[in-house]
């Protein structure tokens, strides 16, 4: 099934049942007010959630109307969990290789994360509202999932069936904030804005064959401008799966459901694929030329984000945002 | 007035007024069900508990009942945001030495915080679960405060004001487990694990005059296996006050309601103040004799963490855990 939150003016929105090709949609409040209460008891809540989707595909779903994206909020406007992985081995190669760092030793048999913000997350047509462009304002693409409770100490196996739902992520990033915040030794904090997500979030049996072994393996189509700047596949260069990375969050603590875990920027080896974000091509040029020719996003700039399935149906909505001035 | 949450097998458990005396509570439910959704409206909600909170002490409240600190749990049982700052220059120059990495050139003028998990908090007097004691269970006394939704942008004379509720945190840390993980880059996430907060969180007309300047001046006393090890001043030798560490947080993001922000490690210059943590116990003696002698904490110790007003009655009630092994 597929579950979107809608703005109602409140801070968690309302949780929402949307039709398989988008078109439509039916609120869910007579199940589960919100999204993250529907998480906490899943095993429950999502059998009528189930229901509802079925009814709303044959007709039998009351007040049923049009699905309209920018109405959405994020899935979880908020939530208690946001932890992004970067498992991209060509992403950290050629971004590290970009900021004169080295890539850790350790890349291949240990995750690479950081712990985000996820208070205050952007809708998927959402403005991403920044003071300065002089930050380096940059997108990237990624998949994300979400979970119910994940018992600390669980193996990688085991973790991949608390992957609840799928989405698609625009974790915004500063990259001129990026170097003198990882010099401090404790990771990002303001060169990671608020990301936003996808309109939907979809159940694993939406993918099909597409989610296997704890990844997504599809194109992520990445348009900038109006230009198709990237189609990385989600699922080739992956060097750790979802629940992989799920079990490395477990190790020392439990995971509560509607955590938030996402794949880092997708990129592939194949340079053909083109980028998710500008860091890559950026680094890219520096590594051909001497010199990064791509400028980082200005105020006025768009960015649009979508997975499509094999008959070209988009599958979580895109995330279809411009950059504009915050001004207090 | 003093708020503390209720265990009653829900996962945000009820929102209770305490007296300030620590001796009676009465259940708010008429008000609000649960401290994040108090905090998400909190001009509205917060005159309605202090009406409650002065009844309370006048003996007009109905069902009060005798309040008892094993019952609660973290006053925001699972939280947004937790942010923790490092903020004691002493600490940050002490445990740095200890594991051979040098102080940020940047210390005294740009915060050092991390972004912390907050899907899991746990009790003030729960065990501490842990799998091994080879990880270097350590401890760490804290402050911190919670606040109120803060705009992106806001300066830090405005964001002091956004400052609702004030508490006491063990940070629990894993020792040996850092050194791995900041090599990585992004921060830690395994070296720390589920934080426990104390009993109560107040507001800060609580605190009168040991309140200023957005610090709090009272040494936070720290007991470990019954012995005193450290009782530093809070309102000592902090180089960035909470004032300053919103407004770092709030440069490139919104900070939404029931974001906690923590003081870091308490220490002071004065080593005859003892320690908060045992880190910087072992970084002292390394500086004395090249080897630090006191052991990190086993399964069974117990950590109390807890801070007196001036008439020696305990402000926040007192974090008093167990360390015990965990098993799946």
């Amino acid at each position: 099934m597929k579950l979107a939150t809608l703005k109602d003016g409140s801070r968690d929105g309302q949780l929402t049942v949307v039709s398989r090709d988008l078109k439509q949609a039916v609120i869910a409040d007579g199940i589960a007010p919100t999204l993250q209460r529907a998480l906490d008891d899943w095993s429950f809540i999502a059998p009528q959630l189930q229901k509802l989707y079925e009814d709303l595909h044959d007709g039998r779903a009351h007040r049923s109307f049009d699905f309209d994206p920018a109405r959405c909020m994020a899935p979880l406007p908020r939530a208690y969990q946001w932890v992004d992985g970067s498992t991209y081995v060509s992403h950290v190669e050629r971004v590290r290789r970009s900021r004169h760092a080295e890539m850790p030793a350790s890349f291949q048999n240990d995750p690479l994360i950081y712990q985000g913000g996820s208070d205050d997350f952007i809708g998927p047509t959402d403005d991403i509202l920044l003071a300065s462009e002089e930050w380096g304002i940059d997108f990237e693409g990624e998949v994300a999932v979400m979970t119910d409770d994940v018992p600390m100490g669980v193996q990688a196996d085991a973790a991949l069936a608390h992957v609840r739902l799928l989405m698609l992520v625009n974790d915004v990033s500063l990259r001129n904030l990026v170097p003198a915040e990882l010099a401090k030794g404790f990771g990002f904090y303001q060169a990671k804005p608020a990301s936003s997500f996808s309109p939907v979030a979809v159940t694993p049996d939406e993918l099909g064959q597409d989610w296997q072994e704890g990844k997504l393996h599809l194109p992520l189509r990445v348009t900038w401008n109006g230009v198709q700047v990237g189609k990385p596949n989600a699922g080739v260069d992956m060097v750790f799966n979802f629940g992989q990375l799920i079990a490395h969050l477990c190790k020392t603590r439990n995971v509560r459901a509607g955590t938030i875990v996402g794949s880092g920027a997708v990129s592939n080896k194949d340079e053909s694929k083109g980028y998710a974000c500008i860091a890559e091509k950026r680094a890219l040029e520096m590594i051909a030329d001497g010199e990064a020719k791509t400028p980082f996003m200005h105020f006025g700039d768009t960015i649009r984000i979508e997975m499509l399935d094999a008959n070209g149906k988009s599958i979580f909505g895109a995330i279809h945002q411009q950059v504009a001035q915050y001004k207090k």
